[in-house]
């Protein structure tokens, strides 16, 4: 369990080459048991993560991808920046044509929210 | 719960600052846990509010959203009223790129309504 | 009782004013107790009227709406025309900027239908 | 429309012989387009019936169950005792081994009844 | 399409032997394709048939069920019967320890009916 | 059920004034009783037809699409034919402004397919 | 809204006589527009109370009960004790033969709650 | 993809202790991705075991179940036969105090099964 | 976050007194965002734990339920002995007259399993 | 069972001729009887493979079809590719005006993938 006490990064998502890099074709994602910590609280929030895109030349290796998210578990973030920062994170490493981030986060309070951004 | 006797004020609604500003993305926020009192019978009303914004420079902070929406609770006010002065209390303090708030409002006398309203 | 005799008829819908007539912005009413009088069998149908519309100036009084759909319980009339005389009635009372009346009627001889008219 | 001016009655029932009451089966009627009036409001009231029974020499034959259905629309009952009064009139007519008559109504006033009532 | 204007036969059901008759377990078919047609009309009446049974020393071999059940296509029967006349043709065929024949139908003038016959 | 022997054609399909031919609506009219017999295994085969138009002066009377769409019971065709030969019969009879019909089959060897065309 | 100050009392359920004392039946009462007060957060805590209850001579009238679960939005109470006090109330007016009160809880925190009580 | 050639046998199925065997509890385990082989057409056959058991000594290892089931992929068997050779090879690994096995088969000609089996 | 380094215990439980001590009812939480450790893998396990029980002089308090649910999510430990432990630690904190707990686990490998204790 | 040795190819989709190639019209073919296997682990991996196009001359016919994908059983494949191979193949031997395949696979991991690729 040492690795979960580093922070996620960009260079945790392994790529592989695209075989079909001459069409464009869209890649969805599901990670319904995402976790990180509120900031605010210390208690952990929970999520779903939804990545969809449309790879270039390469496409992330989905084990690498789990790793990666593993890492959120101990991380204190809000989830407008989380959902922004595993965009940007995902273009870092395999650079899609297009890409959109969908966080889907439990009530709290009973309030429930979602957060959406697309490149 | 002297607080709650108070009217509900866009002054109610703390922001903080959006850290991805540069970019356009969307939040949705729902609370079904709504609730006013009909003007005409004085009994409570129930519903869900929905509220969808794409945020400029401010992000409206969730528990000061949810303390402005529980002064609604002894407020009397009609279904098309409370939806439009929702979004014009959330524009004053956030001041959004763009926002919808949905009303979806419980059943009376066989009749369901819910109102939209954009900006 | 004695009202429901009456024919139903534009003059039953009660408006009031809009107090946000300088934005569009779209109220659905869905009426899941429709029934009427089959012209053929003389027996009753039952379906589902939905109102959306956008108002101009004036909002459709809700308990107004309900006496006057109670009216068509004994109106002998087809699903394709009491889906556009809803229409019509409501416009004569309400003129709305935008309409839609959807009827969705229960199956009669194992055929479903549903009707959408718009203006 | 003549006829649904009368009051429905145990003899609107009309009877079939059973050609199986040597043995005890199960017949489960469900009949979705009730409706009746409120005695207090004069509005009328929606529901389902169900009659679930275990036929002895006599089964009821469906079509003369509708039109015995269709008269309530005008009649003006609570609904404990309408469900009560289907399952009585059931009995007089077909003298079933055992008989449960469920009726589940619309809400009114965001309460929704529903009442059981067996022999 | 000679043999579908034959009338269905407990000869119709074949049977193979139960490998697992020393113990009590259940075999439960469903038969969503259900039709035939209407003693009154003369139109055709749709269903599911469900038959739930204990082996004792044989299984009914499913492909010859499914040619038997086609055969109700053209005849002219009451959902009541064809209920409890599918059960004594099973039970002629394979003489099950238990068996339940449940006959769900499609609604016809608003009433949905459904027939429970065991042995 | 003499009449089943014939073969569905267009003439079947009786037709009534459209009182609102002035404008654009739309019926949607769902059969979920379909059925036919496949061309090759001499079985019958299942499905739901769902017709949608927009009329012009002609509306199809329910009661004579329920009879036209019985005859096809008998009739040995193709799922990806009969969808279109129904649009054709109901285009020859009605002549509707727009048309889909859209024919979704039961699955048969573990492949389901459904079937949309349009004029 | 001065009424909706007072504490909820048995005094506030209504009678009326029970037609068919004579036999057991079950009325089931589902009330999805409860809400009362957190005693720690002073913040309003919402759910779904139901009421399955056998009629001895007194049935509550639905309006009675309606105006006596308002009351409720006021009172700072914990969910254990708010189902058991309804239950007890519902005793006191109408001395049921058989009774259960289920109180289903919106969660808090990502826990919920639910609480059955019966005599 | 070797082992896969191999016939599933019971000595497949590893087992641990089970540290609570002074009581009763029930585990309950749901493999959706099953499939063996028609013994008639050869086509593959598609459905979920579901296995509900009360461990004595011993509780069987999922990873070991898992390839004992992945053995069947290439076995021509019955849905019957499967669904009580699955049980036995578990009571031979395992021999727990009660046990079900349940076999949800995909529908094939429009017909579905379902095997139940317990000791 | 130290706190959630430390192992949970039944200590961590807060109990307050049973107002209703003298009647049985049922208590039922549901904690959907239960997770630990998988002991062989390292990787996070995701599930919801339900414990339903009837209180004797004791109710557990549910905030601190929800602190010692957080404490497990570092511990490695299997699917069947977590949902044991956590029915021996509730027993020791509140000693219910009776009480069942309930694992439900997320999918691994295909395979979904179930967990259900009671005294 | 030798044909399922064999590796699936275009050749293996046999075509029949459109009857109505001169008109636009969309087939859709749902095949939730997938499987392939992992080319990592070697473990069989499931889904759902969605055929849409618009057919120009030639129809795929589907029993062929379903043996072609039968034949992908013991074919060691990426979820991204087998969708993209499924399509070209498709074009191949049907060569449809417009085509797009949907391949839906299993969890694995806790992670859901879809793929969707067009031409």
């Amino acid at each position: 369990m040492k690795k979960n006490n580093n922070k996620p990064s960009c260079k945790d998502l392994e790529v592989v080459n695209n075989e079909y890099a001459d069409r464009d074709y869209e890649i969805n994602i599901s990670i319904p048991e995402f976790n990180c910590v509120c900031p605010r609280t210390g208690l952990p929030d929970f999520g779903t993560i939804n990545i969809k895109y449309t790879p270039k030349n390469k496409i992330v290796e989905l084990k690498s991808l789990k790793l990666y998210i593993v890492k959120y578990r101990n991380e204190g973030i809000f989830h407008e920046h989380v959902t922004n920062r595993i965009m940007d994170d995902f273009i870092r490493a395999a650079n899609p044509k297009k890409i959109t981030v969908f966080g889907d986060f439990h009530p709290r309070g009973g309030i429930k929210t979602t957060i959406t951004t697309s490149k």
